[in-house]
C-alpha cells in the first residue's frame, strides 16, 4: 500500500511514529505561521501541520500549492495536536509533514465537497462521482453494504441458499411494462429483463431447493417518480412446506435482526393487522403506526341532524388530533385547503375543539348542539385540548382523504420521527381487484398468489369474486411498504383457473406460463415467499425519503444517467446486426 | 412449518419421537410384507416403513398408490432401521408411518431423477427444474452459494464495500458486442447491458470508496461455446492507493481463504510468472502448472544436421513426458494425428525415447546420431523411460501447438487430477496487441490498463509500442484463467493517449468516455483491481469443465432458454411504444 495508515486511524498512542497517509485535501489554512491541511479519505480526516522554521521551506512551499481535492501522499511524524478536537476521532493528533507528494492535482470542483453542499440536483447527478465523496452520501452506501451483508448472514444462517436467476428472460403481458433486449442470434425475437424472479424462484421450489434467496436487480419500464427507478433491487425469498405464519415468523426475524445489527434497535414483535382493519382504521393498506390517531366512524352519531353534507355522505369519519385544540383559525384554514387539493379530493373539513372545560366547539354548531357534540367527543374518546377533524363523502374517497389528513397531522404534531420505527404485518389482502378502465379483474399481488382455502368457493360466482381473500401479506414500517409476499398456488388447475379469471385464454396461459403450469404437474410442494424493496429498506434505515440517495448511480426522472449520458444512439451497424430499425427520424 | 424435521436430520437418538416429514418420493418397494418408501428433500433421504399387520391397512394402501416424485407429508414414529445403512446419514433409523398425505401428485418425470440420469442434454434443459432435483446439480449450486458467501465474508473483513453499479448503461465501441435495450422514454436511444462495471468501479475510486467489490452479472453478446454464456457473473473488485503487489497479495488471500473454507485445502503462496516466461515455457498465458513438463528450446542443439524440417523452422522445441518411453507406435501415431489437427496446426511430430540403458532412439535417427541425441537428452535432463516430443515451425504457432500437446500428454499421463489445485499469477502482460485483420492495436486487457512506468517511453515510437508491458496480471488455476486485472490509468493525459493508440479520435474518446476523462481531472487516486469469473471459479471448485452446470438456468448455444422459450416475439404494441421495428418479416 502507498500508505501505512488511513486518515481515520491515528490516535495519541501513535505519537512519535512515522507514518504515510494518502487522501484528498479537504481544506488548507495558514494561521499563526503554521500551514494546516485537512486530509480526507473514506475512513476519516487527519490534520497535517507545517510550521515555519520547523518543517522545511520546500515542503511548506509544496503544501502552499495544494488546492481542494488534490490527491496527495504525505509522510511525517505523528504529534500531539496543537488544539485538540474531541469531536474528531483523530482529534488528538496531527502529522508533522516531512515529505509531500501530489499523486494527482484536481480542478476546482463544481460544488462544495462538504456535508452541506451548494450543488443543485442536476449538477450533483452529472458529477455523481464527486457527490459520492460527500460523507452523507458515502455513509448511505456503506449502510446499504451493511444491510446487504447482514441480510445474507441471517438468511444463510436459516439455511437459505442464494441462487442467481437469469436477467435475460421472457416478456410477459401481466404486470408492469418490460424492458426488452433484441436477440442478435434469434432475429425478430426479444429477451425481457425481469420485473422480479417470481417464476424462477417458484421453479426452484419445484426443484426442491427448499429455501431460496437472492439480492437481485429488477427492472420496470414505468414512468418515473422521485421514489422510483427503472432498475431497483429486491431481497427476494421463497420457502417450501410452509404456511403463511412460518413466512411471517421467518422474515419478522430478518427485520428484527437487521434493526439490531444495523441500527442497534430492538423493534420487538410485529403486530398483524388485516387489510380490512387497515383500511377501516387508517384508510390505507400501509398505515404509519408510529402514532395512533385511528379513524372513528361517525355515521351513527352525526346523521339525522339536518347537516346536508353529512346527510348525503356514505361515510362520515374523523380523527382526533391530541392536544391540537389550540390550532388557530389560520392553521385550520390551511388544513381545509390541504384536504381540498385535487390529489386529496375532500370537499371540505369539519372540525371541533374540546375546550379546557370539556365543552366542544365545532365548525358546524349550527347543526349540532352541545349534547350531540358531547357524543362526538365520546366517540373519539377525546380529552380537553384535543382537536377533532371530520371528513364526509363517498366511503373509499373519504378514507383515502382522511388517511392523508392523518399523515399530515402526524407530521405537524411531530409524531413521525425518522428515528422511531413501527413495523407491522398487513394480512388477508383481497385476491383480486376490479379495474374499471380495463373492465376486468387484476391480481392484487400477482397471478401466482393463492386464495385462502376457506374463500375458494367464492371464486365460483362473479358476485363474490371480489370478496375472496388471499394468503398475501405486506410488511409495513413507518407507513412504507417494505416487503410483500404470498403463499403461492402450487396446483395446476387452480393456477389455470386464476389465469382464466385474469382474462387469459387457456392457449395464452400455456404460451406465456406453460413452463410453470407444466412444472406444477411434476410434484410441486406447497410454497410461499416474500420480496423486500431493498433500496427502500435502506432509505428507511437511513432516515431518508428518497431511494435515490441510497443508489450509487441513479437515473433521473426521464430514465437518464446524465453522468454517462445514457441512453444514447447506437450505430447503424449495431441496429442492422440486431435486425431492428428505429422509428425515429435521424437528426430529430 | 408443515414438517417437524427435514429428511436429512433424524438419527438414532430420535428413536421413539413422533415426527412429520415432507418431501418427494424417491422410490417405493414392497418386500417381505413391508412397503418401503425413500423420501427425499434437499437435506437428505429418509426411509419410511409400512409393515403388514403393523401399520394400518389404510395408510399402507395410500403408500401403495405413491408414484415417483409425488410430494407427501408423513407423520410417524422414528424407529430403529430394519437393515442399517452406514453410508446414509439417516441410515440408522426409519419412520413407521401413521399418517400420510399427498400434497401434490406427480406425472412420471421425462428422465430419471437420480445422480446418473438417462436424460439427454436437451431434455434436461427443457425440464431444468427437474434436472435441478438431482443431487449433483443441486450440490453445484449449493457450492456456488458457499463460494459467494465466503467471498463476501473475506472482502467485508478487508474493508471492501459492496456497491451495486447500474445494469442499464451506455453502449461503447471497444470490447465485445453489447446487448442493448431500447428506451421508451428516450425514443431512438438505447441502453446497453454492462460487459463489466469497469468504468463505474473506477469512478467509485475517484469518489474515494477506497475498496469496492461486487458479485455482479455481466453480459456479452458473443457467439457461444460450451463454456460461455451470454450472461455470466464476476467477482469485481477495485482498490485505491495500491501498487500491483498489494492487489496480488490481497486476492491471493481471497483465493487461499476460499480454498480453505470451501475445499478445506491449503493452496499456499501463489508463484508469479511473467507473461514472457509463461509463453516461453508453456506456450500459453494460462499454464496448467499441476505438472511440470516445461518447453525446452532446441534450436542450438538440432540445427545444422541436415533435417530440413528443423533447418527451416524458426523454433524447434519439445517436452519430456516422464515415463512415457513405453508408448507404442500406435500411441505415437495418435499423438502425431493429434498435433496435425487443423485447430492445433503442427506439420508433424518428432519423438525420441530414452531407453533403459540411457541410449536414445528417435524418429529422426537418419539425421541425428547417438551423440546428438544424447545432447537432446541433456537438454531435457531426461531419464531412462522418458519420451521426448518435439515440434518445429514458426515460433508462435509452434508454441501454441506444443502447449496443446503438453496438455494432452498431461491428460494421458494422469497429471491433471481435478482434485489437485495449482494456482499462480501471470504478470507483466503486453499492454497492446496488434490485430492484423483490423490493422490496429487493441488493448490486451482493456483500455484503462496502465503501462509499466519504466516502459512508457516505448509508447512514443510505433516500432516499440508492441514491447510496452502493462501492470496487468491474471490468476491462473489448473490452466484456467480465473481472474485478471490491472493497475489502471488515473491520469487524463495518459488515458487520452491510450484512446488515441486504440484508434479513437479525441472527439470520439470524449463522446464515449468523457465522464471518465473528466473525472480524472478532479482528483483521481492511483488505483487498480481485478475481476474473477465467478461461474468458472465455481466450476473449478466443483471439478467440472463447463460453467453451465454451475448456473441455475443456463442458456443453450443459440442463447435460448428452452425451458421458458426465450427469446420470443413481442407484440406490435410493445414495439411501437419502444419506437422500433424489426427487420424480420412476420411468419418467417
Amino acid at each position: 500500500m502507498l500508505r501505512t495508515h488511513t486518515c481515520g486511524e491515528l490516535r495519541p498512542e501513535h505519537i512519535g511514529q512515522t507514518v504515510t497517509l494518502c487522501g484528498w485535501v479537504q481544506r488548507t489554512r495558514d494561521k499563526g505561521g503554521i500551514l494546516w491541511v485537512d486530509l480526507r479519505d473514506r475512513y476519516g480526516l487527519t490534520q497535517l501541520a507545517l510550521e515555519e522554521g520547523v518543517e522545511t521551506a520546500e515542503v511548506r512551499e509544496q503544501a502552499r500549492q495544494l488546492g481542494r481535492e488534490f490527491v496527495v501522499c504525505v509522510t511525517g511524524k505523528v504529534a500531539e495536536r496543537h488544539s485538540k478536537n474531541d469531536k474528531m476521532p483523530t482529534g488528538g493528533i496531527e502529522i508533522r509533514v516531512e515529505k509531500l507528494e501530489v499523486l494527482n492535482p484536481a480542478k476546482l470542483p463544481p460544488f462544495l465537497i462538504e456535508d452541506d453542499t451548494d450543488g443543485g440536483d442536476d449538477l450533483r447527478m452529472k458529477y455523481r462521482y464527486l457527490d459520492l465523496r460527500r460523507a452523507p452520501v458515502r455513509q448511505n452506501l456503506m449502510l446499504r453494504h451493511r444491510v446487504a451483508q447482514a441480510t445474507r448472514r441471517y438468511l444463510d444462517g436459516q439455511e437459505f441458499i442464494e441462487v442467481e436467476t437469469p436477467v435475460l428472460i421472457k416478456s410477459t403481458p401481466e404486470g408492469a411494462r418490460d424492458f426488452v433486449v433484441p436477440s442478435r442470434m434469434n432475429p425478430g425475437e426479444f429477451y425481457a429483463l425481469p420485473q422480479s424472479p417470481q417464476t424462477f424462484k417458484q421453479l426452484l421450489m419445484v426443484s426442491g431447493f427448499d429455501r431460496y434467496f437472492q439480492i437481485v436487480k429488477c427492472f420496470r419500464d414505468e414512468d418515473l417518480r422521485a421514489d422510483r427507478q427503472p432498475e431497483f433491487t429486491q431481497i427476494d425469498c421463497e420457502m417450501s412446506f410452509v404456511e403463511q405464519e412460518d413466512i411471517l415468523n421467518t422474515f419478522e426475524g430478518l427485520v428484527q435482526y437487521l434493526f439490531r445489527e444495523v441500527k442497534n434497535l430492538e423493534i420487538g414483535e410485529l403486530p398483524r393487522m388485516t387489510y380490512a382493519d387497515a383500511m377501516r382504521y387508517y384508510g390505507n393498506d400501509k398505515p404509519d403506526t408510529r402514532f395512533d390517531m385511528k379513524f372513528v366512524e361517525l355515521n351513527d352519531v352525526v346523521k339525522g341532524h339536518g347537516f346536508p353534507v353529512f346527510e348525503a355522505a356514505g361515510l362520515v369519519a374523523g380523527i382526533c388530533a391530541t392536544g391540537a385544540a389550540s390550532y388557530t383559525r389560520k392553521q385550520l384554514d390551511e388544513l381545509t385547503e390541504y384536504v381540498k387539493r385535487p390529489q386529496i379530493g375532500a370537499t371540505g373539513l369539519v372540525y371541533a375543539r374540546v375546550e379546557a372545560d370539556g365543552s366542544v366547539k365545532s365548525s358546524v354548531d349550527k347543526f349540532y348542539g352541545q349534547e350531540q357534540l358531547q357524543q362526538w367527543k365520546s366517540a373519539f374518546n377525546a380529552q380537553p385540548g384535543d382537536l377533532l377533524l371530520v371528513l364526509a363523502g363517498e366511503p373509499n374517497k373519504t378514507r383515502k382523504a382522511l388517511s392523508e389528513l392523518r399523515l399530515e397531522m402526524g407530521q405537524r404534531l411531530g409524531l413521525r420521527d425518522k428515528d422511531t420505527f413501527s413495523a407491522l404485518w398487513v394480512v388477508d389482502f383481497p385476491l383480486l381487484e376490479y379495474i374499471e378502465e380495463e373492465g376486468r379483474y387484476f391480481a392484487m399481488h400477482h397471478p401466482f398468489t393463492s386464495p385462502k382455502p376457506e374463500d375458494v368457493a367464492l371464486l365460483a360466482s362473479p358476485d363474490t369474486i371480489g370478496e375472496v381473500r388471499a394468503n398475501a401479506y405486506d410488511m409495513v414500517i413507518n407507513g412504507v411498504e417494505v416487503g410483500g409476499g404470498s403463499i403461492r398456488i402450487h396446483d395446476r388447475t387452480v393456477q389455470a383457473q386464476m389465469f382464466g379469471l385474469l382474462g387469459f385464454s387457456p392457449e395464452e396461459a400455456q404460451a406465456q406460463f406453460g413452463f410453470l403450469l407444466d412444472a406444477f404437474e411434476y410434484g410441486a410442494p406447497p410454497h410461499g415467499g416474500i420480496a423486500f424493496g431493498f433500496d427502500r429498506l435502506c432509505s428507511l434505515f437511513g432516515g431518508a425519503d428518497s431511494i435515490r440517495d441510497f443508489i450509487a448511480f441513479p437515473k433521473n426522472n426521464s430514465g437518464r444517467d446524465v453522468m454517462i449520458d445514457s441512453p444514447s444512439q447506437i450505430s447503424d451497424a449495431q441496429l442492422k446486426e440486431l435486425s431492428i430499425k428505429t422509428d425515429v427520424v435521424a437528426g430529430k
